[in-house]
């Protein structure tokens, strides 16, 4: 039986979601979710307030009964809390499998930049509510009970790493972005416009100098603009990488959806199937 | 008789409004508007292809007969044409002053970086279709004809900087932010949800360690979200800033609006009042 905490370090989980997660796990069975009740606390835009939601976290990678802790959604707000936390974790957060993606990318930054645990992008429990949710909450599921049949199947020999391209756009420079060199890093997107798309992809290639190359991942419900911006996704990150002398390795299997694939961070996966 | 040349190195202006600004100048007097072909070129998203608008901001830029150089609209794409337009520059553009703001907030900093010319954060010729944007115009053709009473009233004796926070946002590492040490640094933003006005804010904060401090300019248009955010632009700026460190210092008179004032970079200000 493998026993997973679960918070939310940004925005609240639905109940009926939660329940529907849990549902799920009871039918595959291995498996015992946690979800601590900061998951559905509720402060504006959070869920719960900052203090709230860093004890939350503190608590479930710190409990030494807990062998991961999967993030309930993302949202906006981790950036808000990783900091304070990663400094707070023991040595019960070592050897933690954390998985999570979009605004939790801030953590697996900062979780990864400090060593701390195996941090991995895929599905969150509120990925449930996604169209053909299901697949992507088995796939999770799968993946914290040891299974690798959901990870993104182009991870070679070299590390890696995936993030929303906002994400890691915002992580860039801070104290929470961790050294990528020599990593494939994958990003992925929804809901911007190209234009936004772009002006993303100038700032990260200025700052990922030193990856091994990056991959595109699907950048999903682009909003119609009020003229076309003239260039596809894929030429938008070809125009920066060659700008910037950064490999341009092709698409990734991750996106905002319930195909998003799973990515462990650094050489973990090579680590899983070996 | 001082001679403006105009180029649009993100979005086009519409020739309407071009026609507009140029009646405007004529019944001030004084001020010789130059609106370079290309502010009406059209590529995609762009007026013009990259090749097009730098080549047409290299010429105005270049132009020894021009005293200054207006850019004609925001939109997005200055960025992509900023870093091989600074070391196109030669003696005449040195001269210059340069005004703009938004999207070409990125040559702005470009050209403060590389010690090129007067660049000064103001109102566009675009400007000209806001509501009450006829005074927006009037200030900036009173700006470049040297006048000070545009000016936003809060610059003191310390060099100032001005910028769209998602601007300066990607600025913040690139090989075109200049060094803001000491600097007072004026942002403001349109159109963007408060919880990305928080993440700007986490971004820049990260980055501008050294500056004398921060004032908030206008934060309009923002888009209803599905929850509240449960702070204002201010929370915002005061818990970022006190974060790292950062003075904040209070409210800056610029915005994407009508009555966004002048702030010219460094210590310009206080040499024009002089």
């Amino acid at each position: 039986m493998k026993r997973i905490a679960i918070c939310a370090p940004g925005k609240r989980i639905e109940r009926e979601h939660a329940d529907a997660v849990l549902d799920l796990a009871q039918s595959i069975g291995g498996l015992e979710l946690r979800f601590h009740p900061q998951c559905f606390a509720r402060h504006g835009h959070f869920a719960g307030d900052d203090a709230t939601r860093l004890k939350a976290l503190v608590e479930c990678a710190n409990d030494p009964s807990a062998d991961a802790l999967w993030f309930a959604a993302g949202g906006y707000g981790s950036n808000r809390v990783a900091a304070d936390a990663v400094v707070a974790l023991g040595p019960a957060a070592q050897h933690k499998t954390y998985l999570g993606f979009s605004d939790t990318g801030y953590l697996l930054a900062a979780l990864f930049r400090h060593g701390i645990g195996r941090p991995a992008h895929g599905p969150m429990a509120s990925c449930i509510a996604r169209e053909g949710g299901e697949a992507a909450v088995r796939r999770a599921l799968g993946f914290l009970g040891g299974s690798t049949d959901g990870l993104e199947g182009g991870i070679d020999d070299r590390p890696a790493a995936a993030f929303n391209l906002m994400t890691l756009a915002m992580l860039c420079g801070t104290d929470l972005m961790p050294d990528l060199t020599g990593h494939v890093v994958m990003v992925e997107e929804v809901s911007e416009h190209l234009y936004a798309v772009d002006r993303l992809f100038f700032h990260v290639t200025q700052h990922l100098g030193n990856v091994a190359g990056i991959r595109l991942g699907r950048i999903s419900d682009v909003p119609e603009n009020d003229r076309p911006f003239g260039a596809s996704e894929e030429d938008i990150a070809r125009h920066w990488c060659a700008r910037t002398g950064i490999p341009y390795l092709g698409f990734a299997d991750i996106g905002h959806d319930a195909g998003n694939k799973i990515v462990p961070f650094g050489l973990a996966a090579e680590a899983l199937r070996a």
